[in-house]
């Protein structure tokens, strides 16, 4: 296993406290380690709290800040956080108009919110993402898995709630932009877990895994590695035969890099996937490349489609000052 | 080799549209393909221009917009663009005020870039970075080669140019930005560029480069591989013995992935760097986590630091409108 770590125990600790380190104008780790918060919280704003294991930053703890999240609970790697971070987090950043769990479909962290909110006081929704099409059900889920689309509710219900809308118009939203939202991945190698210390599966030095989950966890079927135009198109194809948009309807696509993909082979990815979709006369309204919703060191990428309108575009488009992600 | 392409041929042309296709608002790849320029100009301002091998994205396409570069010139991987590129990125974006080239200290590099300043008309000046503390020379460069400090150079300069500060004063504070700056990087792996098919170097399973080149040239030494504390105490020692900035002395840390590291590993290594600088009383005035200067998918990073004063701190601040640094 070759990392640039201290201990495998010590993992998460350090990568957050460098986190707080270089981004502490934008958020604070919390003393016990249990969350990352907003450092500027705003009273009567409903609370936008996330959470999940670890291993796929920057999601969440690099979407905490304007725009986005107020809080996000990080697990250890590929580990539910527990129902006292979350219930640690909603104390801390709740200021009365209730909060939103924002929650990728696991079954470690679906039940651990479930608790949370069951335990909580105040008025809980939970918007549950499930948004890769690569498989009915999972090793990990019941029903379809949340993966790279969860920040794209993330960010639409996030500008939404910095317009002060309610918790039940809020999880409207974030329910609707899940239903919108569609994604499938790919991996070309496994990652592997640092407390395992070997990579979780193996692919031979010519096959890939379609429909990877980002915790390396099976996909559809483990073939021989195909062109990126291949691979494109059997994804963006079970994407949009899924999503079913109109020709032109305005879409979101995101090419998400799994951690260990490059740059230069994502925006070639954005351009075959771009191709597939003015195929089916879909244009590409906005787009963002890039390592958002990672699988520790997984080299290969995820595609997602969000059908959006004029009102999820004023969304995307609305600012955001978080440690990965800014504009406006 | 496994990557995320069609054929090795039409990489970097897939690759270039698939940036334009996304970020279209902000630029434009010229129909040749010889650059990828800034879509809307200024009048009167100096024109930046860089480019080089391509193969580190997102340098220096990525940084194409407000506030960095007027043009960037993509070579093929890992090879210099040639005069050709630079003179008709220099007849796109030139529009009276001059125009500064920005290049990384590799002989190519450095001989075309002159080529084209000798070739082109008008008033042109050159800023060489040469920032990388590893070697004072190595297989690829006269002097020490330029590296991720490069794109603080294109940063600090980018923001003083939309000031309509003049060519001299622009080529001053390259010079000024690139002295105040040393990097050292670190190798876990090999890259593997696309035409050789296989890795550019071998590793041991339990071996690292460290001081190793944005080319996987070789760097101070194979050793086995070690804690990221030590990792990073010996390249920030490095630095900062070179850099020798006064205790107190505001820093720019910027934390660079080689484009194989996953996120969690680098703010780990944000905070390792950080520990060190603060037990030679240097803190941390603005941090920059990613993978912005790459080196395909070799697995590593690498360390910059930049000696600060409240005028460097604030172009650093100035907004930024490109397809990989965005704010303000």
């Amino acid at each position: 296993m070759k990392k640039l770590i201290n201990a495998v125990d010590s993992i998460l600790s350090e990568s957050l406290q460098g986190l707080e380190a270089i981004h502490g104008d934008i958020l604070v780790l919390s003393e016990d380690e249990k969350f990352v918060r907003r450092k500027a919280l705003t009273d009567g704003k409903v609370a936008l709290i996330s959470g999940g294991g670890s291993g796929h930053e920057p999601l969440h703890a690099g979407f905490v800040g304007l725009g986005m999240l107020d809080a996000a609970c990080p697990g250890q790697v590929f580990t539910s956080p527990t129902p006292d971070q979350m219930l640690a987090a909603l104390t801390a950043v709740e200021t009365g108009a209730g909060s939103l769990f924002i929650v990728k479909n696991y079954e470690g962290d679906v039940m651990n919110f479930e608790m949370a909110a069951e335990m909580a006081e105040g008025k809980i929704a939970t918007v549950v993402t499930d948004d890769d099409v690569a498989v009915p059900k999972s090793t990990w889920s019941t029903g379809r898995r949340g993966v790279a689309g969860t920040m794209i509710v993330e960010k639409m219900v996030g500008a939404a709630a910095e317009q002060r809308r309610d918790l039940n118009a809020l999880k409207a939203l974030g329910d609707e932009v899940n239903r919108r939202t569609r994604s499938m991945g790919v991996a070309l190698t496994s990652c592997t877990v640092p407390a395992a210390g070997k990579p979780t599966f193996t692919l031979g030095d010519d096959e890939m895994e379609i429909g990877v989950g980002i915790h390396g966890e099976p996909g559809r079927r483990r073939v021989k590695l195909a062109s990126a135009d291949a691979i494109a198109d059997e994804m963006m194809g079970a994407i949009l035969d899924d999503l079913a948009p109109a020709r032109g309807t305005p879409c979101l696509l995101l090419v998400n890099g799994f951690g260990g993909t490059p740059t230069m082979e994502l925006y070639l990815m954005a351009n075959a996937a771009r191709r597939i979709m003015a195929g089916r006369g879909l244009a590409i309204a906005r787009g963002l490349v890039g390592s958002y919703v990672t699988s520790l060191d997984m080299a290969g990428c995820s595609l997602t489609a969000t059908a959006l309108d004029d009102s999820l575009i004023q969304l995307w488009d609305a600012p955001v000052h978080t440690a990965a992600l800014r504009w406006g």
